[in-house]
């Protein structure tokens, strides 16, 4: 009598889990130091100095139970406004406390997201390639995913086939940007073409289309860009934010779910949000967690590293000739494998101790994903073993 | 397209939520000293020193990427051991770290626990009195909560209607002890007699009858009693721990499900967890404080102050000429209300500040909860109301 749905998962094992699976048993053989390990996407710059001050000064100063008392329901009142203020500030859009629900990591808010607007049989889009753990936190709702074709040029969107797949049954439309797996942004041309075709077609079938838009590597963009704005372009977006990236602190499952106070009925959502939570016992994220992140909400980790990673990886394997397009953010790459089955690439890279991540669970196969969030140190060290594979396998 | 019954949710105000609204401001016109809140059942004692200490202590040497990485799926290893461990001594049952699933507080557990082993349209049964949210918990997976009246003279489980209630259609049954409202502690006669009947049942329907146990106020025991383990008494349970009490840190969010080494598919139950967790946005409660607990699992806060309210309490009602089953453990008690209808009887108590909640979302019409997780010293000042209340509006 357990329930076979999720027995039935349990054969499923994930790739990335297989590989760094196998990245840390030959770690043990060799020294992890000596495994080129760019399967896990686990941020590895340390948390920013003033988040851990304000931890202990928490608690030394404060009275235990007023420090580690229930949240109420839509996250602790100074919280939400603290994040309403620094997104109204940042954005220009009027955020107040009631369009922020606090909520356990990008996971936990979008879990929410996707509740608020989608019922069984509802289909909600995303673009290739995407994060893989979409399938089950759209499927497990009764909702259905369904996965709009790259364009394999840009990782931009590939706006024809966006027309064809976004039917009347569509609910949602789910964005990552800047992207897990490519690492590309979304330009503001990109959004601006995406929001007038959500306008057409909600008016065109009578219903709105919401924007889903999970930002967790938001402010890991390169060159002295910034991100747009997603939520600028398109009044019904719901933003799913986790400070997982931003901070380094991924285990301490601390993010929010932004209603665009645009948004038709924003104020009743984030309400919603909390009867869904009742369903799904979320019940808030950590109180100590969520009052320390509202000390350092416009501060990050010294996220330089990424991209001083993305620059060697990107110079050596364009040098390499792959084709590739350069990440405009994120610690991921996502280039053309050099044979065609990019699960056989891998495979081979495996000789060379380099744990390169096929593109098929992503939705883009013949491409190949690249974590670098290790030490430069390391992504220095892995040139050597990248070429000799190149060399040797396919004779450049 | 927003989702209707979330929507429809919003409508039906929590009473418990309203009163302690109520009481917030009332307390800003009279003072809250003054305001005998007995609504919200709130942890009112400070948490261990040596919680707060490893805190700080981790805080202080750890490597911050170590500290705040993402937790393993299930939780973190060492965490389950621990907890494995403090079980097995303490229930001299074989749990090893297979068995746990570290869970965000109790409402994280239950949310795993029901979807373990119910599917859309199967029924869960529980007891009268019960925690109100036990409808949401288990009626937005898709199951159906089924309540059982209660023995109202004993407050331990009416077995003659469990034997109707207890059809083909039940998956799972949830208890709750020490129990919210009532303060009972169940006997080991009576969970003798419900293993009996779900082994007897189960072997009728030719299907397992999972035993879910809500145990949050495991620790919260009088006269130097223990909570009987309920685990020990039956194979097939499902064991749901929040330190939200015990500990006195409820904002937290940490608990764990521990799945009985007996059951049978123990360990694919837990691993059955993590792929639950992926369509509900769980995704495991924060590492730093699974760590923290990890080294304070066999404290608990000064929880004295809870047994020495109930005393108060139960004399005065007692002396007033109340109807009332003496509590065995929680900060709660569930007297009989001294006229028919408790929401007139609770209505007429606020001229008094004194703030009581009715029964019925109990499912004990006729009774009232007191919450009394609040300081001695108010529970003291309270009784002068409670005596007033009572002479001047039913004559005693």
């Amino acid at each position: 009598m357990l329930v076979q749905k999720y027995r039935d998962m349990l054969s499923q094992k994930s790739v990335i889990r297989q590989l760094s699976e196998f990245a840390a048993a030959r770690g043990r053989e060799i020294g992890y130091e000596n495994v080129f390990d760019y399967s896990l996407g686990n941020p590895s710059v340390p948390v920013p100095r003033e988040f851990t001050e304000a931890m202990i000064h928490m608690l030394t100063t404060r009275e235990s139970n007023e420090l580690h008392g229930y949240s109420p329901n839509p996250g602790i009142t100074s919280v939400r406004e603290a994040v309403a203020a620094s997104l109204e500030g940042r954005f220009s859009l009027p955020y107040r406390k009631e369009h922020i629900f606090m909520a356990s990591g990008a996971a936990g808010a979008l879990a929410h997201a996707f509740r608020l607007v989608t019922e069984p049989g509802d289909e909600v889009l995303t673009f290739a390639p995407f994060f893989p753990e979409y399938h089950p936190y759209v499927d497990l709702t009764g909702a259905v995913l369904r996965v709009v074709p790259p364009d394999t040029e840009s990782f931009q969107i590939n706006f024809e086939k966006l027309e064809e797949m976004l039917t009347e049954k569509v609910t949602a439309v789910l964005v990552n940007t800047p992207n897990n797996p490519s690492g590309v942004v979304y330009s503001a041309e990109t959004l601006n073409r995406l929001a007038d075709t959500l306008r057409r077609k909600s008016g065109e079938y009578g219903h709105d289309i919401y924007l889903i838009s999970d930002e967790p590597y938001r402010e890991i963009v390169f060159d002295g860009a910034e991100t747009p704005c997603v939520s600028c372009f398109y009044d019904n977006t719901i933003m799913c934010y986790s400070f997982s990236k931003s901070l380094s602190l991924p285990g301490e499952r601390i993010g929010y779910v932004a209603v665009n106070p645009r948004c038709r009925h924003a104020e009743e959502m984030v309400s919603m949000c909390v009867q869904i939570s009742r369903g799904i016992g979320h019940n808030c994220p950590p109180s100590i967690i969520q009052l320390a992140v509202a000390r350092v909400l416009d501060r990050t980790a010294d996220l330089s590293v990424y991209e001083t990673n993305m620059k060697l990886l990107y110079e050596e394997l364009v040098g390499l000739g792959f084709t590739c397009v350069r990440p405009g953010g994120t610690f991921y790459i996502f280039p053309r494998a050099l044979e065609e089955d990019a699960k056989l690439f891998c495979e081979k890279a495996l000789k060379y101790d380099l744990i390169l991540v096929p593109g098929d669970s992503f939705g883009a196969p013949g491409f190949f994903r690249m974590a670098y969030c290790i030490d430069t140190e390391k992504v220095k060290r892995s040139l050597g073993a990248l070429e000799r594979f190149v060399r040797e396998t396919y004779g450049r």
